[in-house]
């Protein structure tokens, strides 16, 4: 009898309809023949108003009693489904981290999983009941409890189905998968059966917010697969598993799997830096204020000075320009300028690693289209181009016809 | 250093302004020189709403999962608390009951507590800490989270108290103390400074909640001084103590500290008993429905037969006479009367228990003002008459004077 984990999120739990509805989710799950271990969220809303509680009393909370606070979240939503399960008559548990077993570090706030105990968990599956374990929470080795920061029960929910060797981690939420683009921005966008884990971490730093990056590291680690799907909704949903499974999984092979696109970065060029000492100190300064970086370029210009160009988030614009601006009044280097009406599109797949002339054949249909590339960046698994925030839909769509995605539908 | 271990109440915990209050009082006691140890109730309201949540899946929802779920009401006011007094400055430290080492049985909503470890608290206290521990709830010994039924905070304050050897264990409410008697009907009441155990038990069975009966019998089993006081008006409060400290403590010798009312009963008259049998065949019947009997008298009638009279709960009396309608359809019992419009009045003092006498003058002072004495009862150290509910006032004040409580003022 396979164990399957099944993480419903915040909306997923928002109301007592909605546990009502999950419950019935897990009997039915039940009821194919699985052994079931639920992790779950606050309600949507609980987190934020207990937060508020918190800041009301100090603005900057003792981080060990926000993680004391933000934990009795979890205590509710966990107990509420447990009831909701022996109601309709179904023999069911709620756990705490602590009664699991679930070590963390004593980041609190941002606490790690150390490991996972499955010795109580194991008895309740025995006695055929349904676990029910509050998630985003662990336990120190002092018995203090933490969280893992926002969207930790995913985390939570794999490290349970790696601890119990589960078939599969179920992550329900709001949306019913993953999509080969944003459907709002490209019609044609198809919901994609499977993905790999690399792909996945990458939309995460491209600013999707589906899963916690720590989880599918975790889940990557231990090749646990995940299914994402929608608790409103419930279909097949999209599965993350490891690359080197893909072949067998995916029904097509297509060197792209997904056209992400990125609208909060802005892009900084800087002309008139005289040396390379320069260059290096324009990023000391911006990382010692703490200001992301993502994609660079540099050209020498015909003076042999240089111009330098890099992407930010927009909101670090002013301090950016701030920190930069004793620079430039020492004439070391030229004007600042803050372009914010830019879009960043990156097309992501494990395929990219072995299809060469990608590049080759995104440039070109950009071109034929006339959106003109303001600065572009590759990765093992990733091209990213910026262009003018005018182009956002026609780059999309362009670049996901180009790459085979529209066609599948 | 002593270490004064003081419990607030849900209406004392009742919003951020209110927990911020107590914690100034909490650091007033501190700088006192006092170590201080924190017990505290959920916010007021917190737990019905809880349990308003619990119901709307299941009236009757399952017991291990109702405290898990209730539990988590007094999570959040510690760690509320905890942050005002970090962030005024004060080392400060949350627990809850599996933390501190709390250990109930397993009976999930009235747990009772079996021991609490006070290593942590040692520890903690050792680094100069204020401890705020979560009240109401214990572990039992399979990490269940239990709870102690209403009011159960005393109960944990108490025996937290114990544990540490406390000075003293404060309990705060809405209430600056124990009165001679309800201020309401008798203005010259006055605020006593000191109460023994047994008078406070017998107080509560007389229907005064300001503390949870359990809390007083581990008090008094553990010689353990109580104070009850006003978080909303602090003062010096009544302090709860052993019958053989009173002496010291107390400033007068009165009888009787307190004249006491309940109104909510009401006296049962059966006429035409047939014999003994009869009679016990009522008391079998009433508690096998669950009725609870408080007085009893029984007289003999000039025919042989008897008349049975006794008290109950008001809101008992319909079911009372449907269970005993059969007998007085068979004719071994006549018509059953149930007077509502009566009230109860106790006097209540240690004294009782050396002063002869007392019942004489108490109905010698009933007699000169007219009041009908429906019915008598006497214990160790209480005097009970039952009035009609007309009498309440002049009779609650007659035996105040009576018993010199009003002079002392």
């Amino acid at each position: 009898m396979a164990v399957i984990v099944q993480k419903y999120g915040g909306t997923s739990v928002g109301s007592l309809s909605r546990i009502e509805a999950i419950a019935e989710n897990i009997i039915a799950t039940r009821r194919q023949g699985h052994q079931v271990v639920v992790v779950l969220s606050a309600m949507a809303g609980e987190t934020n108003r207990l937060l508020s509680l918190a800041t009301a009393l100090d603005p900057e909370p003792a981080t060990r009693e926000l993680d004391m606070l933000l934990s009795s979240g979890e205590q509710v939503s966990i107990s509420l489904l447990t009831i909701a399960l022996i109601q309709r008559g179904f023999s069911a548990i709620s756990l705490l981290a602590h009664q699991v077993g679930i070590k963390t570090d004593n980041h609190f706030g941002r606490a790690r999983i150390r490991s996972v105990d499955n010795k109580r968990l194991l008895e309740a599956l025995e006695q055929e009941q349904v676990v029910v374990i509050a998630g985003f929470q662990g336990m120190d080795s002092e018995q203090n409890i933490t969280t893992l920061g926002r969207g930790g029960s995913d985390t939570s929910a794999v490290a349970v189905a790696v601890a119990l060797e589960a078939s599969e981690c179920q992550i329900y939420t709001d949306v019913d998968g993953i999509y080969t683009a944003d459907p709002r921005i490209e019609p044609q966008a198809t919901r994609l059966e499977v993905i790999a884990f690399d792909e996945m971490l990458v939309m995460a730093s491209l600013g999707a917010k589906v899963l916690q990056n720590r989880a599918v590291e975790y889940a990557m680690a231990h090749n646990m697969p995940i299914r994402v799907l929608s608790s409103f909704d419930i279909g097949a949903g999209t599965k993350v598993i490891n690359e080197a499974l893909m072949a067998g999984e995916s029904k097509t092979s297509q060197p792209v799997s997904n056209i992400a696109h990125h609208q909060q970065e802005a892009l900084v060029t800087i002309s008139d830096v005289i040396d390379e000492n320069i260059i290096a100190e324009i990023f000391v300064l911006l990382g010692e204020a703490g200001i992301e970086v993502d994609m660079i370029a540099v050209e020498m210009q015909q003076d042999c000075k240089y111009k330098v160009k890099f992407s930010i988030h927009r909101n670090d614009c002013a301090r950016a320009s701030e920190k930069l601006h004793e620079m430039a009044q020492k004439n070391i280097i030229g004007a600042i300028h803050c372009n914010q009406k830019i879009v960043k599109i990156s097309a992501i797949g494990i395929g990219l690693k072995s299809h060469a002339g990608v590049a080759g054949k995104l440039f070109a249909a950009l071109a034929k289209e006339n959106i003109n590339v303001l600065m572009i960046s590759t990765s093992e698994i990733t091209i990213s181009v910026i262009v003018d925030e005018l182009n956002l839909v026609k780059g999309v769509r362009l670049l996901h016809q180009t790459f085979g995605l529209s066609s599948s539908k």
